[in-house]
């Protein structure tokens, strides 16, 4: 069968190794005769697969041991509403810097509980969200509860070029479309939030590392399952977790520490990435629009200048085996997403379909 | 290898064709080359996986068409929240009836969002919760928002023996440990909701069922994740949703649908069901506990009368092969759950178990 290489933002590639392992574990886990999904949350082997994830997470992020680690159900647009609802204090007051959709989402869902402005954005950049703000200590309220930002911008292809600098007021980023690409040093963040359909397991999952003493303080009539205490207390079994998708990150997570851990994932994404952005800098039939100072390293686009054209290789693409490169319906044009698990030949490949692309629909002279 | 029978009241066993089925997706879902975990969730293919979970699911239930199905992240704890939040109008009163944990669960959730009451609870029985309440519409206030029960009671194996009946004021109910295991008129409901690791797919989705003049409503400051009006608008998919678990419900409902729909469950369960309780009935070693007025035909519990020996019975069981046959840590005793997925065999095989381990154990007579 022809080799099929999926660039789409998410739900993501997962490791051949680690969909392998799965599949062998699915009817028959460990020899129990019983389905993964099948374990009770409370036995001996989820527990085992919970807390086997947990501690390989932590030794990949380093993560300090004044952190929790929650595995959540509800994707981050859940947290939009969590985050505000545990960390306001009495002042109600927060600063969101706006870079795309999500950060949009979580601004506006952070409004209806409490004074929130915002700090920055890049909504008035041309093309829109093509660049990130660059951020000083004074675009924030010295009194603000927090500061939130999404650190990479999947439908944008923007990514922070270093973590922003926001002195003792607490940081907040959602990290869906980069967590564990590249090593970060948690300590600088209060929170950090994931969706797990990237970089970690199949949709479903939600990981939140949160610093200890931002947890207790939600306000009344947060809902229980938006409580980080009660998720903290009960070692994300408040209710029954979604059991596959942590048992999919374990996988995910050992597999990752299996290769080299973070450094080489940042190894590994950089030269996926200078793959196509050398490539696209050193011709000129496609344009990548987004500001160099702030490419991701996870999500890059590029476009033609011609809706159509587009939309004709995102389709030729397709059938030659390169799934999912139409762009977010809201920006157009074509995105690779090359997280963690889409290999160096898989982007070797879709360069020389783009070259090959370009040579046969030559573009007419305005 | 021995034959396993798992006997957890969630998540449970699986059909072995829906397992079998799962396993040939996961690396390559019909031939294309991806696993079904990394199809995109605006993809061709899975717009036909939750359409097509969603068209059987309205064919085994006979759903009206003035109601909704979502298919949510969060569990049933989740939707503790997001009914009051709702369906609660600006007299914000609701009744519930306390069977057991998880309505009290419930309730207490509510109880942050309105005048709440208790209109009846079986707490007071011995053992507590060993039956349900006789339900009258004079336990309701006639202007409640909605009546609030849970339908069966996963840990004290109690069921409501009919449809309360309440009048015009709407009934909500979780069904999680009940959907799909017998044909339900759901047009006398108002809200159905279940979450999904008994008899749907594996943890980590809840399916909500919602007439149509109760959407649209939710107060001011209702998360996002939580507003029905948000979650129908966008058909289950405002943010990516838990993509597998809805696969693995499309091929447990085409399952049911193939084998005969919920009139052939219903005889399977029933004829399971009876196996146990005459067992249970006829000899004196085992005491089923709870009111044979509202015994729950999917949790069946039994004693021994010795703490001891009903440690020892789960402990012996487990290494026959009969799994998780431990009753919950707040009642003790045993607990068969006996959901769709376990065969009659699993039934037959667990009784004459039972048997024997009656005969290798004689009480001391006190």
């Amino acid at each position: 069968m022809k080799k099929i290489y999926n660039f789409s933002a998410g739900p993501a590639m997962l490791p051949e190794e680690v969909l392998k392992r799965a599949e062998t574990e699915l009817m028959n886990y460990k020899g129990k005769g019983m389905s993964v999904t099948e374990l009770a949350p409370d036995s001996k082997e989820f527990l085992d697969i919970i807390r086997s994830a947990e501690r390989a997470l932590r030794e990949l992020m380093n993560i300090p041991q004044n952190y929790k680690v929650l595995f959540l159900q509800g994707g981050a647009s859940t947290q939009f509403a969590a985050i505000p609802l545990n960390l306001l204090s009495e002042r109600r007051c927060a600063d969101y810097v706006i870079t795309g959709q999500y950060s949009r989402n979580a601004y506006l869902q952070a409004k209806q509980y409490g004074d929130i402005v915002i700090a920055a954005s890049s909504a008035g950049a041309s093309p829109a969200f093509s660049t990130v703000p660059e951020l000083r200590g004074a675009n924030f309220r010295p009194d603000a509860d927090y500061v939130h930002i999404c650190y990479n911008n999947t439908v944008y292809g923007t990514k922070f070029p270093s973590i922003p600098e926001t002195g003792s007021i607490p940081l907040v980023a959602n990290m869906s479309s980069c967590i564990l690409s590249e090593p970060i040093d948690v300590s600088r963040f209060a929170l950090i939030y994931a969706s797990a359909q990237k970089n970690i397991a199949p949709a479903g999952m939600t990981l939140v590392i949160v610093r200890d003493d931002l947890i207790g303080s939600s306000r009344e009539g947060t809902p229980f399952m938006l409580d980080y205490k009660l998720l903290s207390d009960s070692k994300s079994m408040y209710n029954t977790p979604p059991c596959y998708q942590i048992y999919m990150a374990k996988l995910m997570f050992e597999w990752i520490l299996s290769v080299g851990g973070l450094d080489e994932m940042k190894r590994r994404n950089e030269r996926k990435a200078s793959l196509l952005y050398d490539y696209l800098d050193g011709q000129q039939y496609y344009t990548a629009p987004v500001d160099k100072r702030c490419r991701s390293m996870t999500n890059i686009i590029f476009v033609t200048g011609d809706a159509k054209l587009d939309a004709k290789f995102a389709k030729e693409a397709d059938k030659a085996g390169f799934k999912n490169l139409k762009g977010h319906s809201s920006v157009g044009g074509i995105r690779a997403s090359i997280y963690n698990s889409m290999p160096e030949e898989g982007v070797i490949a879709l360069v020389t379909f783009m070259k090959q692309f370009a040579q046969d629909n030559p573009k007419i002279q305005g």
